[in-house]
């Protein structure tokens, strides 16, 4: 199973992400071809240290690394990578990797 | 859901690392009270502007946050934590969070 993880840096208002977030970003997410599962953070992320410099971490679960890259190109993946830019006002950090189970 | 994200850092020698963690930590791991699943990354971790700093990643999963924090007390979870001071030569940043599926 391939994953796309969008760390989101804290955002400059976190009520106005976290309703951009849930109104109009996760409908988007949801119509990539071949998204099987999207999973979401609820609440603080965390560090061993403390709070971490990041809001909400996303994760995305695709079959493989093809079926990944191919979600990314649609008109649906460009539209929602699009739509990132309009409310991650921290930024945010995109990671792509294969898995497996250990 | 509650989600342990361990990043490791590129690290100074990969083979040596891919080495210990696979006969040494995984099964370390493996024995820390609560866990549910142990998904590790397989292959390079990749961002769209190409190679990211991160060598492997690994997703320990939990039932709620309550069982995370326990498990990282028990001495199972303490002997894991102090494993990977021994080959994570380039650091590992530790992200911890609950999540549901959106």
């Amino acid at each position: 199973m391939a994953k796309l993880v969008v760390m989101y840096r804290n955002p400059k208002d976190a009520a106005a992400f976290d309703k951009h977030y849930s109104e109009i970003h996760t409908p988007l997410a949801k119509t990539i071809p071949g998204l099987e599962k999207l999973v979401v953070s609820r609440g603080p992320i965390m560090t061993p240290a403390g709070p971490s410099p990041f809001h909400l971490i996303a994760t995305l679960h695709f079959a493989d690394m093809g079926a990944l890259q191919k979600a990314l190109s649609t008109t649906e993946g460009q539209a929602a990578a699009a739509d990132v830019g309009t409310f991650a006002t921290g930024g945010a950090d995109l990671l792509m990797f294969d898995t497996h189970d250990a």
